[in-house]
């Protein structure tokens, strides 16, 4: 009976994506539940999956919202 | 002190209904901090209750996007 | 689906005990998935429930460890 | 590479505004991300910080909806 | 910046194991990285992996807790 | 009523501590329950702050158990 929750920012994974697709979350949903039949043996209908999407200003990292972080990262030298 | 957290689909518990209505909402408040007043003995406004309501296509089981795995479940049979 | 998470102290509910007992988890566990059945319509088998026991110093309410803020609130005249 | 979660009522915390505001926000995310460096030492970069707003009728005090809750407590002789 | 969260119970997953061993912990930790690069293209340096490991009587499933429920279902003819 | 989520791992700030003492806890919950005052109006004792102490082994980080991870960095040349 395992529960996965996969917290990731409200953005699209490429251009032109806003969001996080319904297609990419079946493949997320299908891959992660594969993951743990693998794994530990626990079968497909046991598995819950939760995706949360988080608006990225309420995302923080580097302790600025992830946005701002990106920017200063971005300019930085390598 | 007790913190409860109910993580549910957004859709109606009943045919017209769309989502958990704030009257539901109400009942799952106060069932599960009396059942923490019963069970537990911690006092009611010691007990906080977060109710998350997750759009079905963020919720997985079976391998599948809910909607999809309920309708693969009702094609089965028994 | 639904997903309960109830959060308590690591501590016994009645003198003598030192922690939540298993008959106690037991009666959370079904009074929980009852509720969910009897406001939401939730199958009994659809609901899974976490219990998560904290230890009393990783607890904080009003600005202190749970236990300090107990002793502080015990001294306060009503 | 501490994730912490702040979880309030999607609100206004001054007259005239209704929700958490992008500055409060941000000044969470510094404030807490300073204080896991300060107290044990963790880098800014390897903080995550979420932020989870509830709408107040998802939100359970005393056995009700915060909003009745906090009416019921207003009503109360000190 | 994903943040994955798994909860299993705290068992083995073959007879003679009695918890999730180190090596099925990495596992996990490697698949669902690599997922969320394949799916959403996230670097895996930036996905944080949580895993928790519940005890079963902390575990609730169909009311009961996840033992008992599971005796009982293998109990029913099918 | 803002409820704070600090995930850390179980290890020693400083050489010669191995986990998080009881003294940076107590700072960590006057931190941050302070921090929400500050910033958003809210009363301490309406604060509950929670610290989960997650095993090395159970955390992942770069597709990897977080000290696998960093051993890969500290090799890596600046």
């Amino acid at each position: 009976m395992p529960i996965v929750t996969i917290q990731v920012t409200r953005e699209g994974s490429r251009p032109g994506n806003h969001s996080v697709t319904a297609d990419e979350k079946a493949q997320l949903i299908k891959g992660v539940s594969q993951l743990l039949l693998d794994v530990l043996n626990k079968p497909l209908e046991a598995t819950f999956v939760v995706i949360e999407e988080v608006d990225t200003e309420n995302w923080g990292w580097g302790g600025l919202p992830v946005e701002l972080y990106r920017k200063q990262l971005a300019r930085k030298p390598a």
